[in-house]
């Protein structure tokens, strides 16, 4: 048997080490047109921002280490230009002789990656406009940015423009942040994604939002940036981080189906339209869980697994790709933001009944030293209460949750299970009741009819805004209109409350505004509890607002 | 409705406020024997160590908040003597005034908790020989502490003494643990349990194991503790923490059904053996899953949710309590240790054909700055792959570890759904395989059997043991016995192997004995690989070893 990878990172690689370990008498070759193979493309930015010190710490293997320990040939500086599946050949250049050859195969695994995606701007191609996808492009950043007070511009804010934001803030760049889109990290819902922009300001990073840039231009070793607003901004350094583009070109010349995404189809054990060619990582094209639909999700998790899957499916074993829900974190100077399954953008397109819930606990017990607020946002189905997506801002302990979220959408669990979820309580590690079991508590509150909730979008027009919180809170900020009992008085008080009005109660972060809901509901009156209180609130960028 | 709790800690406090939440009209009062209601039990080691600094903090609410915000009626230093279930009433006596009176109820909730055991010892009740139940137990001890080098011995090695280890460690105590059984932290399994003796002395707790207190002595100030091992030791002070009892003598006195472990029997509603009386918390008796059977399993997590299920029971809510699975978490100095579902000891106890696997990765990206190892213990179901237990060590990320796969075990999930994980993943954060995903692999490789392995105390007596590390690593310590052939040279040197023999690879985590184990089972060889490796081989006190 042999099979050919095209492409040695995270999927190629992953799928020919489990290639060897299913079969020894098989021939495995690698074709990378890199010089590197195997190396840590998540790690990049933590190079260029000082954190990892050793780029060779970036090296997880080499072509010495995969030939010894698992008898794999790497081939790199080798690109393969075409592929022809009918004689189930490849057409091979060496790059640093410019040699042509042919090479067949039996099975052929194609893991080209994505590329960073360059814009047909004028000026795109000037020097001093970088991407960042592999170790040649690190080293020149690296290379560049020594000058103190260097400034640079990066062009997109998803992970890699957020991760290199905070790397070059930490290497003293005056560093500019332009987004064509109102938000940073498209898989955040945007009132989550806020959190990120506040941090950016914060650490110096220049925001610009729904700002674009229409072209460049360069004197002597400035570049000028011209943006949509009419503005111009001068650089000494680009970074475009405006997103990636499946590598297809290959799968293209094999006549492959490409799916509705552009990416390569693959059905769940990674094979292609041709049964003797598998796909992996990024190039390719998989499922979205919840939404059911095609999307193309390039992470290195996912890429890891379906390069093993490939292998597996090549040797006969049972396993399948399951799709993949997206479930992601970023770092971010102090903060994190970790994401997983369907945003509500997403279902809203899907036309998914759904409902939301916005929580801001604290990561552990309060009383012990260190606590710092989580903000958790869980959207779930609004018949069943299945778990659809969950989105989480905060310092520590927010990759917990995600991942304990992550968990719960993939084995189809619901609100009511995240109400009984048993999770391991110590006062430095959580809660007695956990901000996992809290989301639960209040989605079950709301799809029971206990504890129905309103968005600051959906305050019903005529409602009687009712602050529930102290005296001293509500003059430092409230909603527009609203009326102060707090909620220790709320009993007393209760004719100051108007009876045919629907209320909309509200504190801080929504705990207060349930009590004082259930005190009103019980004494008859309608009463919605504003989800996420004020600090949601706060962070709806929103035109009904003052 | 007159709604009467017994018991204002955890599970108390939660059943009234969930109560009012429901109810309006009804009547709740809780009767504290204590000064304190609603107390962060879990904190008390933490204030003693100095981690906590502030004592109020501990104090969670108040009677005044509880009055104000719920209209809870809270009774401190009442404490109730007996239940009158024909006539519905309990007997109360005011601890400050001897008086003693009687109050009717319509639905009463027992939550009096567990009390520490003093076991009936010579000299068990001298001054000096303290418990760590409640807030005046914390501040006697407290206070007895600011002498330096104060000899401080604890009886018991649970979660109570462990962290009491370390709170007295942190104030310059010199520290003794005295351990009956051969290991501390008995959810642990014995060879996981190793690191935290390890942990203990490297802090400079003296550790004494398999000895037992049998009886106590004073002169002057000096407490003579006389060990069973024939020793005796001289302590200043004595904290006794070797386990809790269910408080059930009220239950007694109302002849409500105890379950088999002694604690108050309830239904999934906290119902007991009387339609109108609740019992929630460390008193009542649980279902322990996966196990299904009873047990007392007395932590903060499950006994707030069971005051909550007991107030919606109360009120015709559907909800059921699912049983709990023993996951909890405790910090030692450095380390954490995490636990879960069912330990060895117990899946051996109750017949079930598991198998288990270890393994030792890191806890992110090994190139990103800081990684720490994790050393986990998956159990699982040998037929169908279920999880049914995992036990982790380590440092950061452990706490998350067990989270995730405390959900895998509540969704019933398999090793293969653990392999197809999707957790997020960014350098800081965890790996493109996680932890949770590598352990998937390995017991799925096992079950597939295309990895079999086997453990220190299943080495097939006349197995051919194969050291598949560096020699470097050989000469550092290895199996007595074992034969010595890097992984990498291995496909040079099969002609070494012995045709006929079982062979046992194994390397310092199991990885390159996995590699070693699929060269030599492909060449035809029979080959167990040694789960955790020469790691897991080090952590096993076992009479085979040399």
């Amino acid at each position: 048997m042999r099979i050919v990878i095209v492409g040695g990172v995270a999927g190629g690689a992953s799928a020919a080490a489990r290639a060897r370990r299913l079969s020894e008498s098989a021939t495995i070759t690698i074709f990378e047109r890199g010089k590197y193979i195997s190396f840590a493309n998540c790690g990049l930015p933590y190079f260029i921002g000082g954190d990892i010190k050793e780029q060779g710490s970036l090296l997880v293997t080499s072509p010495e280490m995969l030939k010894n320990r698992f008898n794999i040939d790497v081939q790199t500086e080798k690109e393969v230009t075409s592929i022809n599946p009918i004689a189930k050949t490849i057409a091979v250049k060496d790059l640093k002789t410019g040699v042509d050859y042919t090479v067949g195969y039996d099975k052929l695994i194609l893991s080209p990656g994505a590329a960073p995606i360059k814009p047909q701007l004028e000026g795109i191609g000037l020097p001093g406009i970088h991407v960042l996808r592999d170790i040649p492009d690190m080293e020149r950043i690296h290379a560049l940015i020594n000058k103190p007070k260097l400034r640079v511009t990066i062009v997109g804010g998803g992970y890699i423009g957020l991760e290199m934001a905070e790397a070059l803030i930490h290497r003293g760049c005056d560093v500019r942040l332009v987004e064509a889109t109102a938000q940073v990290m498209p898989p955040l819902d945007p009132e989550m994604a806020a959190f990120l922009h506040t941090e950016l300001s914060s650490h110096g990073v220049m925001l610009l939002r729904n700002v674009s840039v229409t072209g460049f231009t360069k004197e002597k070793d400035v570049i000028t940036i011209n943006l949509s607003n009419g503005k111009k901004m001068l650089s000494d350094l680009v970074v475009l981080a405006v997103g990636v583009r499946p590598e297809t070109a290959l799968a293209q010349s094999a006549r492959l189906r490409l799916g509705p995404t552009g990416a390569i189809a693959v059905n769940s054990q990674m094979r292609t339209s041709d049964p003797d060619i598998y796909a992996v990582g990024d190039a390719c094209e998989v499922i979205n869980l919840p939404l059911a639909g095609p999307a193309r999700i390039p992470l290195a998790g996912p890429a890891n697994r379906q390069g093993r899957i490939a292998a597996d499916a090549i040797f006969g074993k049972k396993t399948a790709f399951r799709g993949t829900q997206g479930t992601s974190i970023v770092r971010l100077f102090t903060i994190t933001a970790g994401m997983t399954g369907a945003n509500e953008k997403q279902l809203k397109q899907a036309g998914i009944d759904y409902e939301k819930v916005y929580i801001h606990p604290m990561n552990h017990a309060s009383y012990y030293p260190g606590a710092k607020p989580l903000h958790l946002k869980l959207l779930f189905n609004k018949k069943d209460g299945k778990v659809l997506g969950a989105q989480i801002v905060g310092q520590e302990g927010a990759d917990k949750r995600i991942d304990v979220l992550s968990m719960a959408i993939q084995a189809s669990m619901t609100v009511y299970d995240l109400e009984e979820a048993e999770l391991a309580y110590a006062p430095p590690f959580g809660s007695a009741k956990d901000p996992v079991n809290f989301a639960g508590f209040v989605a079950a509150n709301t799809l029971r009819g206990d504890a129905p909730i309103c968005h600051t979008d959906s305050i019903p027009g005529k409602a009687f805004l009712l602050d529930v919180r102290t005296e001293k809170e509500h003059e430092s900020g409230c909603i527009p209109g609203s009326y102060l009992i707090p909620v220790d008085e709320l009993r007393s008080r209760l004719s100051e409350v108007p009876e045919k009005s629907i209320i909309v109660a509200y504190c801080k972060v929504g705990l207060r505004g349930y009590i004082a809901q259930r005190i009103l509901m019980d004494n008859g009156f309608t009463c919605l509890n504003l989800s996420g209180g004020f600090t949601t609130y706060s962070l709806v960028d929103n035109p009904k607002k003052a």
